[in-house]
């Protein structure tokens, strides 16, 4: 069988489980891992086996390279590897910024005969389809996103960045209808006054539109929890009729089901002509391992 | 705006809520109805300001026939309807005859340089949709579709057909992982034997291998109801991850749903090469209206 041959770049989070997600994965196989070179000695257990280089042209055919990296360095790495002449995925999550990055990928992918999937993790990414789903199904109407209860990656670092504030998790709690509230723990640095670390939380504009309530605990270590949920909402018109009812909800280990749908996003990457696509703009079949008729026999 | 021209075949549960959903539809008009002979005459207020005709080729420009007849009459009129040119959309729902029905459509379709669309509904269809999309999520793993509580159209039909039957209702009850209990409702027709008919339900295929229940009502057609509903879930794996859980839930208006459902596969039927499509292998972002880059900057 045809093997791909995936890279990761970055080993944080998302690449330890994709490590594991390709390692699981029948038709992808682990070219290597590119860290940063203070990174390369000194490897957990899980890399003894694998390449590991500080440049992604230093590994044997690449057919794939996932970016595992902060978002904000997702498409520059994305740029640079794609007009190398390799497959990307990624799980870029600035909404706003999003249709513009894709068509800047577009033109380079089409001009280097690749594929790029962006977005690609579950939000932005599983839920994007489930959105458009409840739209299909119910043309008018409200979905409300709910996320949580769970760590959110965004407002955690934000926390960590603020003054005072030597570790710091921020949960997302649903509290219906789209809205969220956040809980902080933060864990002070010596001689840091809680009273202005909890001002500036809450000033910042990550929390700043949220109810927010912050806690000082002594370890934030101990509180630390990847699992994570989603449950969305539509309520909707079918042709006239209305009051249909949809409901999407899951509890997940969050950086496991990120490096999952990227495993399955680089698959449906292979099988598209050249260009740069959204979840949404890609057949769902695509990202199933497995002949498509046989695919069609068992899932429709 | 273009419109696409829209027939109607059939004029049943699903064709009633087909005009709807068609004249709901920002870009598709209704080119008219093909009903049976008898049928043209004594209209129903619905149809009055709408060209009721015998047959397709009575009706003008027509771009997409929608398939609103009984599952098994379907096949046949699909392969004549595309080989006179014209795309087709069916909510074909013989899971196990679907891959050679697909298969014999494709050909015909691409002959004629047209696309049809079969079993879009939303079982199959939709839920064909969301099982695939749990698979991405977790590979490994068991789904469960789980129905009702609501009406079953088939096997209302085959309690019905049973001799000793007026009129006849089959109420699907999930009972959890799959497996479901059928509640049969009965009129009985004069002089008929109620234990007889309480048998040979049972005894009927589309009965002996459920937990069911038989109960004589004087008059069925106080207890219709057209809601309907879904459970569908998966606990799987997501990389070397378990416990990933899953859960899509709907309640609705059956024949609504499935005409809005039928009204999207046109729409995206319009923007594929010439072929045959199930459900699946279509990116959910082309059964939506509107414009890509806008939906792709709401919806992802």
């Amino acid at each position: 069988m045809n093997h791909y041959r995936a890279a990761i770049i970055g080993y944080g989070n998302i690449g330890r489980f994709l490590v594991e997600a390709i390692q699981a994965s029948p038709d992808l196989q682990l070219a290597g891992v590119v860290r940063r070179p203070e990174s390369v000695n000194n490897l957990p257990a899980q890399l003894k086996e694998i390449p590991v280089v500080t440049a992604l042209s230093a590994l044997n055919q690449v057919d794939v390279a996932f970016l595992a990296l902060p978002t904000r360095l997702v498409p520059q790495y994305a740029e640079e590897v794609l007009a190398s002449g390799i497959n990307t995925v990624d799980s870029y999550d600035l909404h706003g910024e999003l249709v513009n990055y894709r068509r800047r990928l577009d033109q380079i992918a089409k001009a280097h005969g690749k594929t790029a999937v962006i977005s690609a993790g579950w939000d932005p990414g599983t839920d994007s389809m489930i959105r458009c789903l409840f739209q299909l199904m119910a043309p008018q109407g409200i979905t409300y996103t709910n996320f949580g209860p769970g760590m959110s990656m965004g407002h955690t670092v934000a926390v960590k960045a603020i003054s005072g504030v030597q570790n710091g998790l921020s949960l997302t709690i649903p509290v219906g209808t789209g809205l969220h509230r956040r809980m902080v723990y933060v864990e002070l640095e010596e001689g840091a006054d809680p009273s202005a670390v909890e001002q500036a939380i809450k000033a910042d504009p990550y929390f700043s539109h949220d109810e927010t309530h912050v806690t000082f605990v002594p370890q934030v270590q101990d509180l630390l929890d990847t699992g994570h949920g989603v449950l969305l909402e539509r309520k909707g018109v079918s042709g006239l009729t209305h009051n249909q009812l949809f409901k999407f909800e899951m509890r997940v280990n969050n950086p496991a089901l990120t490096a999952q749908v990227m495993v399955a996003a680089a698959r449906a990457g292979f099988r598209q002509k050249p260009g740069c696509y959204t979840m949404i703009e890609l057949p769902v079949i695509d990202y199933l391992f497995g002949e498509r008729e046989a695919i069609i026999e068992k899932m429709v």
